[in-house]
């Protein structure tokens, strides 16, 4: 059994991200310039690993590792790579191994791959491309960026509605293009309108006199090449679907949509909603330094506006605070449970308009509801501040004025965190990004005023 | 065209989430008692989004929808249904309906159903399966929560590896248990070891007499039943993997676990992610005011700690404070920049190790960039906070010992941005519900000890 535990440790290591004795031998191999010890350790790498391990290097060892190992490198890996690296690494590439590794793709990938290069490498891969291959590219390219145009592969497996079982099994013997993965056919009119589908395992397990209409499936949905791709990636969740055909404007099949992408692009979703709710734009840890600090200062910036409001206040009342320094010992402790009461409610608000939980029907309980939580906590808290002043400082009435402040500012957090997100969202502004700002201007500026502003009226 | 616009608005609404004025019809039906109405009405809709209009309406108006249409409520909705408002719903039904619903699930959907409900509720629902499937489900809540063993289903599709397609397809037809969605045919060896798996299409696509192990897929994966489920999520998403067989201690074959169980997870642990960052537990819209209030609470009352100490600091300088009360007005500042940038490094850092980007081999790396961008940062914003304290009080050493501060800060906010998680995942507490704290703690008292430090000593 305690062998048992030994196999359990190493083989979590191997099946689950990069091995880390597997990376320290590669650039064991990397920097004594051993290509055949390198391509053989590569050879039982998946390509996504194989672009983490580019990521997590340095550049010279990337550098390096491409160099001596170019010739294998494949499509599947360019397009498993973060963005900010693929211009670094196809630069190194030989124009032949570019073009080589680009073939071998579908026109899907090859879309995203070149969505956002510059010029002159778009065009060589372009270039290397099949006639039929570059006209598809071009025509996805012609779909809007984050459309569903964009995301479907245009290789789609259809059936006129009228086969049976055996003529569909035997049209697919028969066909040498099929895709990849598929999982589902698709029924198609005479004007190739969509019209149902049916499951591989349906197919599979019905006798061949079956008719496809007969074992179609429930829940048939389609998907327009203009509807955004967190539209589509929210569709495949909420309605556990597999694959979706998507249509164009005259309900034309045009393609499909599989749930692997749809999974990517949830998972690219969310990343960029946790990061925008953090001040951190579209950042990866790729990015250069230069590249980062820019990014993250714009939002500082912005931050630093909102604090340079909140101190304006506080100058109005420097009398106040020459006559009793208290005040300036216990103001920031105001402003900042104001602003972490305002972030929670502000989180839970941006997630729940994401997934579509907060919406206008229940928009007002949601916002009573927050007022409530705002208010029992501010009164908690009231409470507790209260006593903390009124030991530390000997001032019964400072004990009630932090009380009183303290209520007003995580009522003001609570409103505040649930009604800027939900008015960005309504004029189409995104609240993940946007909300931040001014949920903190309206907690420093309401907790510094009602803290000072009752102190100068109660105290002095 | 405009008429084509209408249809795309119409049915964006129809296809994405709830239509708002369906679900006011269906409140006007509850509301007038019309049960033939209400049945109609939410015939046509996904067991999911009937699952979101019972989160979204009110406590009254949930409970009058359920006792008019309970008789229909089927197991697919009770397992969409949040977590919070099961035990709830499930109150309303009579016995023999839930009983029903919970029969039509499969065994991975009933223990996701019952693994959170209490005693008694649990009992009912046990009781109501058939013998197999109580012993399949016992079987399942066996597995720690959130294990592989948990998420997967125990109905597997297998051939054994010697079988050619033809024999494979006369044998799925001829089975009457096939589960609904299945995506590979596993083969295994004579002790039932899974070796590989052939997907449905290329089984489609061959003929008869081809043995399967020739069109085995490449990139085959196995998952141990042991395995948590988030890290079976990263491995659908990093390896696009479909289905994955479930393998016991001794590598035996029990159960598949299929692409959109891992997406629900990711979804799952995006949204803890998310919440955890903000200080808001598992929180969801259907909880109660008086749990919201609590959960946020804990959160806040460390927040308060924090505060405090960060008080206690700025209480060490009250003479100071007492002497020039600039020096009160530009504190916030200092401490809200730093919170702000350490927020940013922190979130990029969790973010990170939650998907392996961050490891053992590039933590230097990312930490020097880190200190690279707050250094830069701290830089940038002291010349132009020196610039405002100059401007707006006229001290030109207060310029000189904010810019100072201002750059201590936000290194100090960069280093604990990411060494804080880096520590935190070391030592198995999970760093997206931990760090928040411990990086405000070391920003607030970073920022008021050098900002005021600085002054005491060069100002005053």
């Amino acid at each position: 059994m305690a062998d048992g535990q030994v196999q359990d440790i190493e083989r979590d290591e191997e099946d689950w991200g990069l091995d880390p004795h597997a990376v320290e031998a590669i650039l064991e191999a990397v920097e004594a310039g051993d290509s055949a010890r390198l391509a053989e350790l590569l050879e039982d790498f998946h390509a996504a690993d194989i672009a983490d391990l580019l990521e997590q290097v340095g550049s010279e060892e990337r550098r390096a590792l491409l160099q001596l190992w170019s010739g294998e490198i494949d499509g599947e890996i360019l397009s498993e790579l973060d963005e900010a690296l693929r211009e670094e690494v196809i630069e190194y590439l030989p124009r032949e191994v570019l073009a080589e590794a680009v073939r071998e793709l579908n026109s899907d990938d090859v879309v995203d791959l070149i969505e956002d290069l510059e010029g002159p490498q778009k065009d060589i891969i372009l270039e290397a491309l099949e006639d039929s291959d570059r006209a598809a590219v071009q025509q996805s390219l012609t779909y809007p960026e984050y459309s569903a145009g964009r995301l479907m592969q245009r290789e789609v497996v259809t059936a006129p509605e009228h086969w049976t079982v055996g003529h569909t099994i035997d049209f697919l013997r028969s066909e040498e293009w099929l895709p990849d993965q598929f999982y589902h056919v698709i029924l198609v009119d005479p004007r190739h309108h969509p019209v149902a589908y049916v499951t591989l395992g349906r197919l599979l397990s019905s006798m061949r006199d079956v008719q496809l209409r007969d074992i179609v499936e429930e829940g048939f949905r389609t998907v327009r090449v203009t509807d955004e791709e967190g539209d589509v990636a929210y569709a495949f969740n909420q309605y556990h679907l597999i694959s979706a055909p998507v249509v164009d404007e005259e309900d034309r099949l045009v393609g499909v949509i599989t749930i692997d992408d749809a999974m990517a692009v949830l998972d690219e979703e969310h990343e960029e909603d946790i990061l925008r709710l953090a001040g951190v734009g579209d950042e990866s840890l790729a990015d250069r330094v230069l590249e980062t600090a820019r990014l993250r200062f714009v939002w500082l910036f912005v931050n630093l506006i909102t604090a340079i409001l909140a101190s304006v206040v506080i100058a109005q009342f420097a009398e106040e605070i020459d006559k009793l320094v208290a005040l300036a010992v216990l103001m920031p402790i105001v402003a900042s449970m104001g602003g972490n009461a305002g972030t929670q409610s502000m989180t839970v608000a941006v997630r729940s308009i994401a997934t579509r939980d907060l919406t206008v029907r229940n928009a007002w309980r949601v916002i009573r509801r927050e007022l409530a939580v705002g208010a029992l906590n501010g009164l908690g808290f009231g409470v507790i501040m209260a006593g903390v002043a009124a030991v530390w400082f000997g001032v019964p009435m400072l004990a009630a004025v932090i009380a009183l402040a303290m209520v007003l500012t995580l009522v003001a957090a609570a409103l505040g965190g649930i009604l800027i997100p939900i008015t960005l969202d309504r004029i189409g502004v995104d609240p993940a990004l946007a909300s931040g700002p001014f949920v903190t201007t309206v907690t420093d500026v309401v907790g510094f005023f009602a803290f000072l502003g009752l102190a100068s009226v109660v105290l002095l």
